[in-house]
Formats: structure tokens, C-alpha cells, sequence
């Protein structure tokens, strides 16, 4: 299936993949903003304002966004904080969503999917150093079936905290996204069913506890039924945990781990020790497509895109680069300058018109980045 | 007039820098655009979309797009080139345009006033070390009253030359304004007539020339009937003409120029062997608003609407700084990091969706940043 990579395989990471980015592209990052730190974008329109809706056979809703908040000192790019005073909230971040394959898209899928995609850090590379490497034990949310594993400390405290004081975060996002998918399981447990969790980046990493959580707390099976298999796509994502979490991982049945690594990405393959990755490697080498600026950077290597780009055309550890699917090179641009000059597209062109500045009646402007009618989730 | 400064001519001067911002505004400097270098909108529309209309009882409608060329090497940021092969065209720039007031606009000024406004460079600093400030004679232009004459050649040869490969300069700029301006004076010779031109730096040169020339050949003045007068709003100007030159200017009777200085930009205070400065000078001082970042940068000082923003809140050389025109703050951070942050507006906020690129049908994504039926004004 990976070498060479199989081509419905292929479409299935891309797909994914720009489930992950939706949650990037959806971000409010503007710290002028008094929305700093949620998303731009309502639940009811999301996938048609991230672009995900036109040319997209795979049709999905989203039935919730997830926040995030975490006890511990974090670096400032996982919980970013607006300017304002009259911030939307202090504490918490907007840091995913869980969607669910619309009748239409199950027709295409042949399966009820439901979704969880997790939001990496805007500016990736920034916190690395910031970050210790502290294991804690994840016993408390795997069960006493967990055999002591342990996990990164900054990841688990991201998936499991939770604050009194932040309106969005009453319950940590752990909680948060389990009851949605027990609440979907249930509500479709006469269908066939799927569960499949991606994300990049951080968002790899909470993606990564995510799915073992929901096999491992028995989430993915209705209260009669039998249970579903979970599948998680994560790409570059630092490590996880321990080889006890390894071990803990390779005795669930219901669940497969796809870890999708680019050769020259300083993230994934930072070497750690007392760190133990789970789950299948995919590895790929945007090096080797001649689409892209050469020859490269830390920003371009661990770029979503990029290595959206790179699952399309890798020819194996061995081989050569051919786009297999057809992918819009526009997209590596998106949110950076990668691709090549001489393909003619802006760096960096994800943008809102005018930042979200809207001009009032007298003239004058006024930052206006959130939809009066917006569904926040709650 | 200028110590204090007159309420009425801080609003003009806001008035006329609005629109030499405009030229700046409409300017694609998207090196990846086929359409690079040239107007992002149509004459038609023009102050709609560069946001000169809401809450602007001045009334203009644009008549003529200018177009300009070099024939001696000047730095990259004067003619900027698009990358690809397909350019709309490699050797012109859109430089700034003609706009005469709508009925409705010469109720509110009292006169019929045509506009001329000047582009300068996207990138205001990164010229002045490739520029030499050699002289040359402006006798071919001023005719034989003018004295010998001498300006800065970089600024003339953008003014005159012509191209005979470039459709946009098949005649120079200044062939291009005077035959509107002429066209102009002649349609409303029965009315009472002004005359303004304005420009922000690289452009307040080629307005200072324009405004000479236009009264030493009598553009100014119908084939029958009197002349009218020329005002010059000229911003941030660097050194135009040598002691001949500022000769020349005084004895022309029908031309007023106001030279506005910022007292920390570099530009219009770089002391230059040869060069005399004409016209009248206000000088402001940006460093003194409490609204702006301190102590700034060679760019912020160089500011466009910073100046604006100085001309607003001038209390004389001796005084301090406070607002006397209710000047929207947000526009000093349209093209800038300048304003505090705790005024909440983002930097750098004017921008284009998506830098104008625009998704199709199939899901793909196309730069679309130019309106088919754009009027280019040829």
C-alpha cells in the first residue's frame, strides 16, 4: 500500500489533510482582532468558506468546534491571545472541529464518516525551542489498561485541561470531542460507520491521543452495536509518547495510525530521547519535487501543503517525484512561498479582503471579522 | 496659512494626499501577476474601489489612466515587472491618472476642478541607493523661457520618454497629461476651472515637473479665455531641479506649490550638492502624535498617510500634536505598521482576497486580479 503508494490511498491522505488545513485557513490569527484565537467562519458555511466545497466530491457538516485551553505554561503559539481588552476569551483557543460525511457524501464514501480534525500552531517553528520534553502519564485517560504510558506533557495538558474561568472551555477538549463522536456513533449506529482523525503539526500530536483515546474509552462503539474502526492520518508530528504508550497503542485492534513524514522535516524526525513513535510511517521527500523552491527551508519542509504535494507525487524511498493525483499546485502557496516562481502564484494568498477592515458610511474603517450570526459551537 | 495651519487646507491637503494614495492603492505590485505594474481597477469605478467614496462629499470621476516608461536605467521599483511571459505589458507602468470633479463635486468645491494624481514607488526606500542625482537640461519642456533649467534626470526621463515597442507609451506621460489636461481645460472653459496635482514621493517629483510645465506652456488656458490657476500639493518630495530650475518656478504667476516635509523622513531632507527646492514648505513632525509608534522608521516617516495623519495634527513647528481633522487613524496602517497597537487595527491591512486568486468550478484556484472589461484607458 505504501511503496509504491497506492492511489486511493493517496486521495484519502489528501483529503484528510485539507480537513486539517480547513482548521488552519478558518483561524483567526489577526491579535488585533477582539476573535484573535477562534474561528473566522461559522459551523454552518465552514467548508464552503475554506474553499472545501467546490470540485470536492467528499461532502461533510460540521456539528462542532472544539476549544482548547491548558493548565500548564505553554508556548504563546499554542493559545494565542488577542490585544483586545473585550478579547472573545482570555483562555481558550478554537482548536478543530468534528464534521460528519453528509448523506451525499456517504453516498461517495460509501461509509457515514465522522471527522476529527485538529488545528496545529500558526507559526510552527517558533515554540520549538520554548518546548520541554517532559513525559507525564496518560493513566488518568486511558484507564488502568494503560500500562503506565506516558506522553509529552504540552500535548496533554493542550488535549485534557480545562479552565472554569473560560466560557469555552467548562470541559477540556478531550471532553469535548468524545461526547460529539459518542453522540454520532450512537446517532448512526445503524449505519456503517468510520471514525477518522487527522491533523498536522500540534494538531498531529492531539490527533495522535485522540484516536487512541476514543478506542482505547471504547468511544467508537454505540451502547449496542459493534465498534468501528478509527483511522488516523497524522502528518509531522513531533513525538507522542513513550514505549509504554508505543505498547499500550499496538494492543488496540481498532485502530490504525497513519504517520505521514517528510525526509528533510526537522519536526517529525527530531530525535528524542525516551520517545517512541506509534503507528505506520509514510514517508516522503518534497526535496525531490521540482515544483518547489529548492532547496527549501524549516518553513517550506513542515508545511501542510508541501506535504499534501508530496503525498501526491512521491515514487517511494527509492524513486523519483510524479504527481499521481491531481492536485492544485496554487494550494502550497497558500500559506507560504514554496512553489516556484515561474508557476505564477502569489506567496502567501490566503487572505481576507482588507484583513477584515470593512469601510462604514462616513468612510471610516472598522475591523469586522466576525459574523454577527455566528454559530460558535456551543 | 501654515502656522497654525488653516483648517480648510489641512482638509485639502488630506483631500488631494487621499488621492495620490489612491494611485498608490489600485497599483498591482503582484510580481506574479500577468497584469503587474498596472491599474488593479477600471477607470469607471475607480474611487469606489480604492474606498474614496463612502462619506466623501468630493466628487470625481476619473478620465484618463497615465502611463509611463524610462529611456535611462532607473532602479527596478520604478518600473515594476511582472514574471511572466505573458505580461500585459514590460515595459510600461500605470502611473496615476486625470480626474475632473462630477457636477455634484463642484457644487461642494465651488470650482471645476481637474486632478492630476502621481503614483510614486511600492517600495519608497529601496531605490535611494541605486539613484544618482545627475542633472539634466529641461529645456526641450520648458522651452526656451526656461533659464537652463536643470532637474534630476531619473524623475524627467520618467516624465518624458516614450516607448515605441510599449502600446501604453507610444507617448510619454507627460504627452499623455497635457493633451487631457488641455482636452479638459477646453471642455470646461465657461466654468470656473482649477487645476491641482498632486504625489506622494518618487510621484510628488513628477507632480512638481507637471505642475511647472503645465504653466510655463500655458496648458492652463483655454485657446480663448484666461488661464486658471495651478495648485501642487507635493508630499515627501525628494529634490526636483537645481537653482535655475527654482528660478524658473518663481516666475510663474499662476502656479502655487506646497511642499509638505515630514521633519524625521530622510527623503525630502537629504541634503543634495545642486539641488534647490521650490514651492512653499510645511513642515510637520509625525514623531510628535501620540497615535504613532515610537520612534518610528525610515519607512514609517516616508509614510504616505503618516504624513496625512502629521497634516491632521499639526500645531505649528513650536506646538504639539492634535487631531483637527477627524482623519480615520486605521488608514496610517493601510500599507504600514505604524499605529500603536493598542488601536487595534492590523497592519498592513489593505489587501486584495486571497491576493486575487480565485477558486474555480473544479475546486482549482486562478489569479484573477483584473476585471475583464476593465477600461485601460487608451
Amino acid at each position: 500500500m505504501l511503496d509504491p503508494l497506492n492511489i486511493d490511498l493517496r486521495r484519502y491522505i489528501i483529503h484528510y489533510g485539507q480537513m486539517a488545513q480547513a482548521a488552519y485557513t478558518a483561524f483567526n490569527s489577526e491579535k488585533a482582532s477582539k476573535y484573535a484565537g477562534s474561528s473566522r467562519y461559522g459551523q454552518s458555511d465552514f467548508f464552503s468558506k475554506v474553499g472545501l466545497e467546490m470540485g470536492n466530491p467528499y461532502k461533510y457538516e460540521v456539528t462542532k468546534f472544539l476549544y482548547a485551553t491548558s493548565s500548564i505554561d505553554v508556548p504563546d503559539a499554542f493559545i494565542l491571545k488577542s490585544l483586545s481588552r473585550e478579547a472573545w476569551c482570555k483562555e481558550s483557543n478554537w482548536i478543530g472541529y468534528v464534521a460528519v460525511a453528509t448523506d451525499e457524501g456517504k453516498e461517495v464514501l460509501g461509509r457515514r464518516d465522522i471527522v476529527v480534525a485538529w488545528r496545529g500552531t500558526v507559526q510552527p517553528m517558533e515554540w520549538a525551542n520554548d518546548l520541554n520534553f517532559t513525559l507525564v502519564s496518560a493513566d488518568p485517560i486511558f484507564g488502568p489498561g494503560s500500562v503506565d504510558a506516558k506522553v509529552h506533557q504540552g500535548w496533554y495538558s493542550m488535549y485534557t485541561s480545562d479552565d472554569p474561568r473560560s466560557h469555552y472551555n467548562q470541559s477540556s477538549a478531550r471532553a469535548q470531542v468524545l461526547d460529539e463522536v459518542r453522540r454520532l456513533v450512537e446517532k448512526f449506529k445503524d449505519e456503517e460507520i468510520s471514525i477518522t482523525i487527522t491533523g498536522h503539526s500540534l494538531g498531529a500530536t492531539l490527533a495522535t491521543l485522540n484516536a487512541v483515546d476514543i478506542v482505547a474509552n471504547g468511544v467508537n462503539k454505540p451502547k449496542e452495536g459493534s465498534a468501528c474502526l478509527v483511522t488516523a492520518f497524522v502528518i509531522a508530528s513531533p513525538h507522542v509518547g513513550d514505549a509504554n504508550f508505543q505498547k499500550f497503542f499496538s494492543g488496540l485492534d481498532e485502530l490504525r495510525l497513519l504517520r505521514i513524514c517528510n525526509n528533510p522535516d526537522f519536526v517529525p524526525n527530531y530525535q528524542l530521547l525516551g520517545y517512541s513513535d506509534v503507528g505506520q510511517e509514510l514517508l516522503i521527500d518534497t526535496q525531490k519535487s521540482t515544483y518547489l523552491k529548492s532547496p527549501g527551508n524549516f518553513s517550506s519542509w513542515h508545511n501542510l501543503q508541501a506535504y499534501l504535494h508530496g503525498v501526491a507525487g512521491t515514487q517511494g524511498t527509492t524513486g523519483g517525484f510524479k504527481l499521481e493525483i491531481d492536485l492544485d499546485i496554487a494550494l502550497v502557496n497558500m500559506s507560504a512561498d514554496v512553489l516556484k516562481d515561474e508557476h505564477l502564484v502569489p506567496v502567501s494568498w490566503w487572505a481576507e479582503k482588507n484583513k477584515g477592515m470593512v469601510q462604514l458610511a462616513n468612510g471610516s474603517w472598522m475591523l469586522m471579522d466576525h459574523q454577527g450570526d455566528i454559530d460558535f459551537g456551543l
